[in-house]
């Protein structure tokens, strides 16, 4: 039995709020079992400088914990001055899982910005701020079709991402922060609503893992991106 | 008549929701209008070096904006590496109106974080800040009670904060942005619950104002702050 | 009977030394007691980018303490790598102050930098800055005059400042040190020549202060601006 | 066929030469193929802040391109101030990677920094380091036990590292860089000498991939690894 | 002739001011012709980490621009963020050349910091720093020695500095900013009162230099250090 | 007898491997005894804004120490956030030297950047840094000859520079790193091959040099740059 009651291949329930704050073009409340993260969709009409005049678009996604989402209290990286490692490998995950999912040519040359501010952090963060901001970036593209700026929409897919690892050497989905802390391997996965892999990420935390692990954290993984793929879909409305 | 209909000495509705997240020890959510802030209040068992084995405490706030709370996207500071002047100067202003009402002595030599994110920005956000960051406090200091860390509450008055400015050459209680952004004075008060002044600031931009005026906002703010304690009462139920 | 043998109401003597070092348009010695600050102006063909292209001017200034201005060592901001809070503020309200007497469209596209060096520290060095600001600035704007570079004098006025504070519950004009350190209440006025308010700001230092308090300190306030507009005059030979 | 002419499950050919410079306690000129890397060990007699008074030791490791590395010019991260996104993902993961085979309660409280500076890169740079970095290390642990600092050998097991990807629909190992630009996924490997993970990342570039694809990469990972494995035995003369 | 018509080994007036201004231990104005810097030593009761608990002494410089110091104005390197090659280059320059006439061990564990200030800048900047250092350096060992704080005299000698050049083939001693722009060698001599080097420094700008021009170059620093030690002094009364 | 069993006047051998790396128009390896540098030539098609739309080119250095060239490790730069004062001294004396022997307008409006790294440091990294750096220099003129991008050589001499020093009062010639750590003074040299300086940098450490020990140390210096001119000379075939 798992430290929540869970089933090893149970999902925390997850919630979508749109509309969250009223002054961006996407707006998202997610929340995965404790975990809750407002993501952010921001238009802005131009590109980085290595896409410029290519008529091409881009999606760029920024991550944060606010500095009361844990416990101890964490300190802001504006004021260290600098972005840690760790936040660098979440915004640029964040940023390819969404510009996998999207044709940027239809885009046009423009920027949407998914800002990921953790409010309420329990395990699970970078996973919860790829599924919330792909509905924010949803919800900004149809913003753009319904101001007319874009005529085609540009997402091909939609993408959702959740953890698997094994803990106590068991294989379970979804990690909250407790089993993250204890666990032997975590592992993140973004997918497709169709099924296949944007990104296989795995880390043995001082320990190596075998094949048949490998196998059953895939298994899982799939089990849980399907789930959160249908919550995305109700949430939409599609 | 006002942008938004109301009169010139009305506040905007404030409305304080308490334990807006679950891991700190003070979790506020505060808007004053369209102006949403979480205030949260962290404590941590040290103190800055300047007061370092005094036996007594301190109280620091943080402020940032959220990048979607604006409908024009605000970078981070993180990512620029550092915090703006105008940043540097409301968290001073929020630290020195909490620690105004506070016998820092009977905190003792621990610390008090205050961190103020604004969701929505819509003028107003830094004395909002103050005005939630207040109940946040209370709270926090409210679990060091109850915990039993400290015997006596330290809190000596209650804070709170309005704006006050002349636009179009009237003056205005609780500016918002719009008349934020066409003021010609624009001025921040902070008082005590029992109606004395912490802070008065007051700016003419590119515009300089008489004895007259500044005796007519004094007045606004007074009536101001006394409505906002009102509020600040019913919500801590005291 | 205060720290200097001064009266409650009284200055310290203000002295203004022009010309003071030969390569800038404008170069001013200015004391106000021990407190003495280089204030020099110079002058760039072009505009910060927020402004550029509107065929107006701009006016802005930088604040430093060299770091033997103190009995005690202050160290450079340039070795700390960014300036401080306290910093930020200063040289925000110095530009501010100095714009707001300034008709900015009639200076054209160009800047005009104010720099304030602090080579001696006895309190009130932000107000002595904006004292001695003032006529840098009018020294490069008759520079430009002189050179035909500008047709119209663009300053409609002339601008001071002053500090005033609650010390022991007295009402004081004009903080030094050793007053400021143990004032109760700290206020920082900027007014025009004519007797209007630019800037108001009081702080009250783990203090509380009433109306009348507030009252005082604002007609000493009025009265110091006054003296030192008449020395201003002088200094300049209007 | 592929641009240098191999099979699609060929390494480049991988060389390993020891003590390549002189000061250092492990030094190694790793090449794969034109991708030329110097590792070296150093050790330090402390440990960082969050083990200190553990007794246990730590394993940490820096990555950086020289400017001359690639044939256009790569500005140094010291000269723009900071260390890149991607730089940090790299070095993270070499030093998770070493970590994870050796058990740093024997190597007691110091810590080996592992340098790998590429001095020449053709893609597959973060592979090359892990797989060098292992050499350096054990040549470093060698070091520590021939000195008597520690008796027991920390190092439980060796470690390698290999890409995988997906170019025009067809599964290669050991992308270089011709084929990882056009790569429509990039995996890197961490394995184990006993054949184990340590580390799975794969990044479909605008691109998912499905199970079968998956499938593939993975074969082809344990094969090169299995490969590599034995020249590092070689290297080491065990 | 020289454009300020100085004959070839003449020096331009050298003037130093004691007690400048009113907080330090040392205060000096050194003008060097137009070229003025206010130097200020600073005691501080501890030393860097370097030479703690070794019971000696330290001596260090900082130098720094006013912006006002030339004609176009020179951003600061606190708003910058960061200090210039040049400006490092300048203050180890003096902070070594103070410390080699310096017994560290009889100045007991404490700092002295030479703070030089370039107020008005027409070149030659850092020599005359030097000079001016040294004058507030003897001041603030003197104080050390008044208040009983060391016994004996740390200064085994004086020091002073002064540059020579190549300018349209000719040896010039003593270059000021016009000659200095031209120059086709610039030479910077630190030397003790007893006529030893501690510095030599010369640089062809594009240009490279021979014996002959060396040894002249040589001859004329030996002549200006000769003058301004009789001027160092006469500022000290020895 | 030396540390090293050299004469007082014997340079240590001088290797250089040209096409070290392929990358780069020019790469060089440079060994003088057991100090070891890359240095890379780079050629990028624009040049500093100082120059922009001269017509004219340029020639800069960068500089840096890997973390293992020494036997206890050297931080990098990079994670430090910024150069030291070295570093800018050593890597601003290396580009001056180079620029002194090229006529910049025959290189036409492009950079040659080279990049010194040192892989193994026994003192008198910055003068093979620029013996190593002339070399790199010369193979990249000459691919860009060999390429038809330029018609002229912009090479108007070689350059080679050598440290001589006092250790024990005697004169050195090419101090290793333990003789310039107890050594008295230490100078360093750069000139052209035909015998002419472009540099002469002296400094006693807390030590002070006459007129007599400069004199030889200029004649070691002589024979060591002749001997190494020599050696270049081989190298480059010519």
């Amino acid at each position: 039995m798992r430290v929540d009651n869970r089933k090893y291949d149970e999902l925390r329930p997850v919630t979508i709020t749109r509309n969250f704050t009223k002054y961006s073009a996407g707006s998202i409340l997610v929340a995965s079992g404790n975990t809750k993260v407002i993501c952010t969709a921001s238009i802005e009409e131009y590109v980085p400088p290595h896409i410029k005049n290519t008529g091409t678009g881009w999606i760029t996604a920024e991550y944060s914990l606010l500095p009361g989402a844990t416990p101890s209290r964490v300190p802001r990286e504006s004021t260290k001055g600098k972005i840690s490692g760790r936040t660098h490998e979440i915004q640029r995950l964040i940023g390819r899982s969404l510009r996998a999912i999207c044709d940027l040519a239809l885009l046009k040359e423009r920027t949407i910005w998914i800002d990921c501010d953790v409010i309420q952090a329990d395990g699970g963060t970078r996973t919860a701020a790829i599924t919330g901001g792909y509905i924010a970036l949803a919800d900004a593209v149809q913003w753009l079709i319904d101001k007319n700026v874009i005529k085609e929409n540009p997402l091909i897919n939609s993408v959702a991402a959740i953890s698997a690892g094994i803990v106590n050497n068991i294989a379970l989905l979804d990690l909250c922060y407790a089993e993250d802390a204890s666990a032997q391997v975590d592992m993140n996965f973004v997918m497709t609503g169709s099924g296949k892999y944007i990104e296989v990420q795995g880390t043995g935390e001082e320990y190596a893992f075998d094949e048949d692990q490998l196998a059953k954290m895939l298994t899982l993984a799939r089990k849980g991106i399907c789930e959160i793929t249908e919550i995305q879909k109700k949430a939409l409305g599609t």
